[in-house]
Formats: C-alpha cells, sequence, structure tokens
C-alpha cells in the first residue's frame, strides 16, 4: 500500500472532545470516524488492526473446539420474551417496529439467539459439551459514548456460548476458555490484561470474570491484592474492616447548629470518620420510595452490593421530599420515619462510640452503640472495597484500587436460558435435563483502542506487530533526488514479494511531515531510504520502539534481500515474542 | 472437525415451506436456522461457505486497488436526509428513535456513509481515484422473503465505492471491476454468472449491471441473444417491433356485447391479438390518478420502463372507480375522459387495422388507426422485451427470455451523492468538483446459496473446492470392527498435519446414513476407511461429483502419505481450475 492511496488524513492539532490517548491518536492518525455519539465508522489502518484481532482470537476460540456461526443484527421480539429479557432489559436495548407489524429488537448479545439455534439439534447427551462463537456487530443505546472506541453504541464483538451436560464439565471448559483469553491478550500484544472476579449483572448466572487492561481511563474499578494476587472488581470485590470495641458511653443528643456533612461532624465533634455512620439516600426505581443505606463514615456504598442485595433497581435520591420525613445532613438510624427501607453495612459492626444524625434539623446523636441502640439488625456488605484495606483472600491489608478497561468477559450462566426457554437433552438414563451454560465475549473494537491506550507516545500508537496495520513503513525522502525512488520502488516490490505487509511512503514531502505521519501510522518497523543513505549504499532501519537503529547494507543492482533478510527475521522475532 | 461434534443436524424428509433446491437443501443439511421471516442464523458448515466466499471476495477488491474499512449499520437520520433518501426510500428502510430522540435507520446500502468518510479526506485531486469496500450485515425489510437466503431481510453484503475525478476514469475502474467481478464469480465456482445492463432505480445514476446466475428458481428476467452476446435485464432490455401497415378502412364502432379481454376481442373478430391495442391501467402512488397504457395486444407492459418514462412511482389499478368514466373492458384511446394520462407502446408505430376499446360498455371500434386517428402521440418503449423477439443490438429475432438470480450489481452513480452532500475536491486548476462515484455490491450469502443452487443432486450441493466447508470427508465405517478407527483417525491426523481441510466422520452409524450424511455436506472429495478397504490396504477415494471413484493404497505403520498426496493433488488441481 501506498501513503499517498491510502484514504485518510493525519494532522498534529489535538482533536476537540477527545480526553483519552487512544481516541486523540485514533482520530490525529485517521483510524476512525465519528458518524453518530457512539457509532464509528473505520478507515482502512483501523480495520486492518481489526480484522488481525479477529482472526487471532478466531485462532484461539478454534483451537478450544469452537465452531463459528452467524447470528443476526435483528431478532423478533418472541425470541426475548421467552427469555423474559425483553421486559427486563432498559432503554440500552433498541426496540422497532417493523413494515409487518411485528416487534424486533437489535442483538446487544446472543444467548436468546445460541439457544434457539442449538435447542433442535442437540438433543441427546451425546452432542454435548459444544461451543459456538459469532464475529458480529452489536449494538447498545449507551446513554455515555466516550473514550473513541472504548465505550461506544455500535460494535463489533466476539460473543461465545458453550453448552455443558454438568457443572463440573462447564468449570473445566470455563478454565480452557480462561487460558484462550490470556492466549488472546498475549498474542494481541497486552499480556498484563488481568482477569478479575465480577457481579454478572444482567447476565444472570453465578462466578464471572472480567478482563481488564488497567489503565488511568479506564471506567471500571479494580480491587487487586499484591501479596496474594487476589482481583476483583469493585462490585465483587468484599469489604473487610474491623472495629474496636471501646467503653459504652449513654447516647445523648447533640444539637449542631450547621453541620450537614461527615466533615462538618468532625470537626464539631473533633472526630474522625471512623467514629461516624454516614447515610446513603436512594429510591427505588419503581415507586421512588425511599432505601437509606449506613455506612462507616470512611467509606462508601457500593451501589452494584446495595442492589444485589435488595434484588431491585435504584438510584441515588437528588431531592428528598420535605413530607417524607427524611432530615437531609442530620439522618441516623434511631427515629426515621416508617416506610423507609434501611441497610447497614458491616463496617458498622462493634461500633459503639458513634455520631450520627438524630433525623431532627440541627441535631446529632453521640455515643451510639450498635449493639445496644439496634440490636439485632442485620450487617450486610454494601460498602465499597479501598485502598489499603484487608485483602479477603489473604487477610493482609494490602489491597490496591485501580482504573481499568473491560477488554473481556466470562460468564457460568447455569440453566437460565435453558430453563426459560425449554431447551432440553435426553440423558444417559434417558431422562430430560437442562444444558449448562457458559458466555465468552471480547470486545474487538474496545480491545483495538485499549492496546493503542496502553502502548503510545505523544507521536503516535505503537502497535504490536501482531496487529499492526502493516508490519514495516518504507520512508523515501526526496524521491526526485538521485534513484531515492527506483530504491524505494526496488525495496518496497522485494519486501512485497517476500510477503511482509508493507506501507511504502513515496510522497514528495518533507522528512518531518513524512515521519510524523509514520508515527501516527504505527508500524512497529520503518526503513528511511534517502538521498543519504543511498550515496553509503544503506537503508536506515529502525523500529517504532526506538529499540532499533542500524544501517543495512544493499547490494548491486537494486539487491535489498539482506535488508528483507532481516526484516523478516526481526518480524519472526516479534510475533514469537508475542505467541509465547 | 468430527461430525460427532459438529453443530447441526441432517434429516432426509423436505421440510415444510421450502420451494427452491437451495432452500431444501441449506435446511435438510444443517446450514441455516431461520429466526424470523427472512432472518437466518447460520450453522458452522455455512459460516465456513461464506468465509470462503469472504476472503475471496477480499483478495479480488484488493487486486483492483480496494481498501476495506468498515461502516456501521446504524446510521443517523441526518445523513440520509442529506442525500434525500431519507424521505425517497420506503418502508423497506427501517427506521427507530434512540433513547435520546434522535432518529436512526439501519443501513441497506452505504453510498451516504461513504461519502461521510471520505468528503473531509479526499479534498485535492491527488487523491483519486480510490475505491473502499466493506464486508457487513445489512437490513432490508423486504416484504416477500424466499427461497432460503436467496431472499432475505438481513444479510452480509460486500459493498464497494469508487470515486473518480472524470467519466473515463469511473468507466475504466467500472471495467476493472467488472473483471474483477467475473473472476470472483468464477472462483467461487459459477463462471456462468452473466453480466447484463439492468435499471439503475433507487440508487441513481446511469450505466450499471446485474450480476446473474440464470436458473429457473430466479426471480428476476433476464433479456439474452445468443447471436450476438445482448443481454440485459427486462427493466432495461428495448423492445423492438415492426408492424406491416396494410390498406385504412373507416373507423367502426362494433357492438361486442360480452367482449371484456384481448382473447375475447380476437375470437368474435376473428382476428389476433396483434390486431388489437390493449389497455393496462395504472395509478399514481401519490394521488391514485389513473394512468393508462396502451401496448400491442401481443405484448405486455414493464411497469419499470413506464415509471421512468413518467418519472413518478405508480402501482396497478385494482378497482377501477366506476365514476372515472373508465370502462373496464372497453378502454380504448379515443374518447376517454380527461385527466386520465396516457402512454402508447412504441409497438402500436403504424398500425392502421386495430380493434380497441371505445370507452362504452359492450362497445369496440375496428379499423383504428394511429396516423389517421391519433395524429402525433408520442410513442415510447414501454413493452417487455419477448422470446423470439428483435434484438436491439444485431437485429436477429434471436432474443431469448431467461429466469435469473442477481448476486451482484454495479452502478455508475455519477455525483448524485456527492452533490447532495456536497463532498468536493480541489483540481489542478484549483477549481472545486464534485467526484464522481461507482458503487458495487456481493450478496454473500444469496451467492453461496446460489452456488448451492447451480451445483446440486437430489442428495445434497456439490460444493465447488474453493468454497466447500470442508475439502475432504474422511468416512470410517464399523470403526468398531478391526483397525477402521485406528486407520481412520490416522487418516485424519496425516491429511490434517499436511494442512488439508478434514470433515471426519467416526459415528457408529450405519453406511447408508452416513453417506447421506456426508452427501448432504457436500465435500467435494470423499475417502471411506472400512473393514473391506483395510483388509485389502486401501482406501476408498470418491468424488461427490462422481468423476472420480479409485482405491488408494496405504503404507505399513499407517502411511497414509500416497492417499495425502493424491488428495492434496486434487485438491491442488480442482483449485487451479476455478481460479482460471
Amino acid at each position: 500500500m501506498k501513503v499517498s492511496q491510502l484514504l485518510g488524513m493525519r494532522f498534529k492539532e489535538k482533536p476537540a472532545g477527545c480526553e483519552s490517548a487512544n481516541h486523540v491518536l485514533m482520530i490525529r492518525g485517521g483510524y476512525i470516524k465519528q458518524v453518530a455519539s457512539g457509532v464509528f465508522s473505520l478507515y482502512p489502518p483501523m480495520r486492518r488492526v481489526t480484522r488481525k484481532i479477529e482472526n487471532i482470537i478466531r485462532e484461539e476460540m478454534d483451537r478450544i473446539d469452537g465452531q463459528e456461526v452467524l447470528f443476526p443484527v435483528v431478532m423478533p421480539a418472541t425470541l426475548w420474551q421467552e427469555s423474559g429479557r425483553y421486559d427486563s432489559i432498559g432503554s440500552e436495548m433498541v426496540r422497532f417496529t417493523d413494515r409487518n407489524g411485528a416487534k424486533n429488537v437489535l442483538g446487544m448479545t446472543h444467548e436468546e439467539a445460541s439457544v434457539q439455534l442449538t435447542r433442535d439439534v442437540a438433543k441427546s447427551y451425546q452432542n454435548y459439551p459444544f461451543m459456538i462463537y459469532q464475529i458480529q456487530t452489536k449494538f447498545r443505546d449507551e446513554p455515555r459514548c466516550r473514550g473513541g472506541l472504548i465505550r461506544v453504541r455500535e460494535f463489533t464483538m466476539k460473543d461465545a456460548y458453550s453448552f455443558h451436560t454438568s457443572q463440573e464439565d462447564l468449570e473445566q471448559y470455563y478454565q480452557r476458555c480462561l487460558e484462550a483469553y490470556h492466549r488472546i491478550f498475549a498474542r494481541v500484544g497486552v499480556p498484563e490484561v488481568v482477569a478479575v472476579k465480577s457481579d454478572s449483572g444482567m447476565m444472570g448466572g453465578s462466578v464471572s470474570h472480567e478482563f481488564m487492561l488497567l489503565t488511568g481511563i479506564g471506567e471500571d474499578t479494580i480491587v487487586l491484592c499484591d501479596e496474594c494476587g487476589y482481583r476483583a472488581n469493585m462490585e465483587a470485590a468484599e469489604c473487610i474492616v474491623s472495629n474496636e470495641t471501646v467503653e459504652e458511653r449513654p447516647l445523648e443528643k447533640v444539637a449542631t447548629p450547621g453541620v450537614k456533612t461527615i466533615d462538618d461532624l468532625c470537626q464539631f465533634a473533633h472526630i474522625t470518620p471512623l467514629q461516624t455512620a454516614k447515610a446513603v439516600v436512594y429510591q427505588r426505581n419503581e415507586d421512588d420510595a425511599y432505601v437509606i443505606a449506613f455506612v462507616r463514615g470512611d467509606l462508601e456504598v457500593n451501589e452494584t452490593k446495595l442492589r444485589n442485595y435488595l434484588g431491585y433497581e435504584i438510584h441515588p435520591a437528588l431531592d428528598i421530599n420535605p413530607e417524607s420525613g427524611i432530615c437531609p445532613g442530620s439522618i441516623g438510624p434511631l427515629g426515621l420515619p416508617e416506610g423507609v427501607t434501611v441497610v447497614f453495612d458491616r463496617s458498622l459492626k462493634g461500633c459503639n462510640m458513634l455520631y450520627c444524625g438524630a433525623n431532627e434539623d440541627g441535631y446529632h446523636f453521640g455515643g451510639m452503640s450498635m449493639d445496644r441502640d439496634l440490636p439485632g439488625v442485620e450487617l450486610v456488605d454494601i460498602a465499597k472495597a479501598f485502598q489499603g484495606g484487608v485483602c479477603p483472600v489473604c487477610g493482609k491489608p494490602s489491597l490496591r484500587i485501580s482504573r481499568g478497561v473491560e477488554v473481556g468477559n466470562i460468564f457460568q450462566l447455569g440453566t437460565k436460558y435453558t430453563k426459560s426457554m425449554n431447551m432440553q437433552y435426553l440423558d444417559e438414563k434417558g431422562e430430560l435435563q437442562y444444558p449448562i451454560m457458559g458466555c465468552y465475549g471480547i470486545g474487538v473494537g474496545r480491545l483495538a483502542a485499549s492496546v493503542c491506550e496502553a502502548y503510545h507516545d505523544d507521536y503516535g500508537p505503537l502497535w504490536p506487530m501482531s496487529i499492526a496495520p502493516w508490519q514495516v513503513q518504507v520512508c523515501a525522502l526526496n524521491p526526485n533526488k538521485g534513484d531515492v525512488q527506483e530504491k524505494g520502488d526496488a525495496l518496497y516490490a522485494q519486501l512485497q514479494d517476500a510477503g511482509v505487509e508493507v506501507l511504502y511512503d513515496d510522497r514528495t514531502v518533507g522528512a518531518g511531515f513524512m515521519f510524523s505521519d509514520a508515527d501516527l501510522l504505527g508500524c512497529p518497523l520503518r526503513l528511511v531510504v534517502s538521498p543519504k543513505t543511498c550515496s553509503r549504499g544503506v537503508v536506515e532501519f529502525t523500529s517504532r520502539d526506538k529499540t532499533i537503529k542500524l544501517d543495512l547494507p544493499f547490494g548491486e543492482n537494486n539487491d535489498f534481500s539482506a535488508v528483507v533478510s532481516a526484516v523478516k527475521e526481526e518480524i519472526a522475532k516479534r510475533l514469537a515474542a508475542l505467541n509465547g
């Protein structure tokens, strides 16, 4: 491919509205074009990157006995009504009525389709286990799109579904898939992706993992223990705290004029947040009924944990109705109005010298004791784990909090879909059973963007050899001078004949312009032909990551075979390193 | 791949609701699964076929300097409003409103997206020409789906868009693309696909071709001349007739009780349909105003030609309003009510002894002369070409009418989209110009189904080597007997090691069952290992097309190298033949 013919434009200026490095570089480098919020077209270099990622995923899915299929983007509502998700999923699922009046959805995941495809043809235990996968466009009407291809509405995804006759078999396969995922991320160039335990969310099922690339731009929060290797996302991480029990004092009501926040209270009473009970107010989505969560003042409520405990959807209460009897700034567990659901976090266990609101404007209680004043209340884990907190596995106070981008996920689904959609098989005894499912996703575009986020400098991406749009870029500087163009053309042709993926810049532009374009296109290797190198009978060989800088001599009659060999060797070395 | 693990079920019974052979075999062979009307999932064998077709298309598109991109499935209505097609396309385009209240469409073609992707980055004549293509899911809300993957609502399509600075450049590229298409169809196994001139329909533009596979199940009608090679689809084929002028007679009004049709009239007056003027009544979609087309009684009106002449949408008039003054059964060109649009076909030219309706119930005119009674009326080409008609190119009466399936199309679009969407570039003189576009489509699934339609027998598809799901099927008959399984396993392993795509049936099922499954899976080559062949030290080598049937000996210690060589040679020979 010649740069002069390559569709797309590259430029230096930081485009407006881009926060993350990958988004900036994907726009500046001519990789993506926004069509609508969260909807992008891909220019040729990006399509080359995503195709390479798709092929790596395909190879690894085939290696664990996956069979590629294709499910439709448009599905009838009836299919999603079978599983119950037509109603349970909110406005992130696009619904439309077709010309015949039938209701349809745009696929955001394909559990239903995978059961529909297999339930009539996998009726005997002998058909199990099997795994099917597809690489297909999906649409999720995300309210907040950001970070270029990191969070979008339309995306290409590899989604896989496995079917088993026992939980053990699923667990074995789940482990194989987890290993395949690690191979995929390693081959794509981000071996540092970690698997973390996660909350299963709308997918149902119990055990699940997210694969996280740790990076500051990530919108997921991950809890890690460097001591024992424990990893979980914030939603799944247990929060462990212990409180020293001190000598009790009687409950006293204190006038606290102007005290509204935990900070105010600490300053007023000369205490630390650990000696307070903090109230956080939510409302049930269905009827706006109030839910008040109490945690130790230094901690935060994890909404997902709270939601899972309650079993219904909630949202933070923005305005509290004055007639509700709830007194913002002075909310406490004693004397709350009736009808309010109250949840206490485990962090309050054993506390007996707490300050908390008195449910009366300008007043707080001091000396509150959980055991004495709230005997028998249930304490549940609804707080966020925190930096320096206790690891739930090794027990050391070594938790670290990090940001991450989720580049893949795997779920043990159980029989949620096979039961609701009545998929059964005959077991060895001739009895009907429901197969047990797993599902496994990777977002292709998000993975490409994540690699760019992880490997770039100010000048552009540093694509790993396995997914680079081209392996080598040839730059012919001043092609009009001497035999530069002739040499460049010959080198380009010989590299192509040797099966190397070459991008050839033969434009008559300045060196600075040409190199900044090359940096943005991010090919891992670069060969420069210029009047200077030609006069010395060499080609300058460098790498985008600056680990290589040497002159490679060429022979008589435009014989670049030594150059081609050196390049091929370096490509092979880099690919081998990625393939592990 | 082992058949025992392959997802899908094969069966003998003809499934209900399938008319065409490909549809029957795609269902019976476990290739496709209907999800909704015109919406299918693909089982693994079909996905393998479509992937191979996609790769062939990709190679040929790259060979004519195509650059692969990706456009979104979901596009904002605003983009389609720019081109005017948001309003001009009817209910076959799916429209929906997203959670933010924005209107969107599902892509059924991507001219708008291709202009949006390129208009900001192709601003100089130096950027031209270029061609971009994608292979992506599309949705078209077809009212009538049929023939399995032949006419569907959701489909995978390769669509390409080229941009040029002159009509000559477009025409040259158009020709290159036409040749690439012929290579694609030849490589896929249907070299008999013909390019026919076509009507451009909703795409706009002037010159266009459809690529037709001639087959009885096709829903398109093609006009061919075996003398000179002229080919056109019915909408684009000129209809040429000549009439002998005979001695005139005066116009006479004849009582024709009960005469309603051309047949009635011929019987009544002892004439042939050539001596009649037939009226066909249409209505304008917009306001139901009447349009009456007159053709010579032996011919048919071509609605598309009529529509193109009128410049607006029409539909056949089902009920004629009694107050309209139009008199069904006796409609003629003389004395029609005012306000009716009348169009005369060229086939009436020179006729002077015509019978036609008298616009009065029970009466017709005889002896009507076009020149005398309707002097100066415009005669236009709105009739369908017919079997045995005159070829518009060579002039011989050698036209043949055939049915065909459209497997691809190419259009010279001109500046319809670049003008409406304001895409401009600076030419060599520094003046702003609109680029000239071409577009080029191939439906992947329809092509797969068409190959099956063209090459099958009662027992299953005969896949060409280039797109067969697997190249070879190994059948181990009675694997429990003697060393059949050991031999089969060894042969399977050695073929795989040699890079051959093998499907291995190692199930303990009867020979009839195994062979009928193999016929349905349609692998071009087959190797049978059985107690009988093992005892003779051979493997039976046959081909699905019955041109090969021979025994290949194997060596000591399960050495199948001679068998593997023979198979590889046959695969290479067949691929070479397809690649031309």
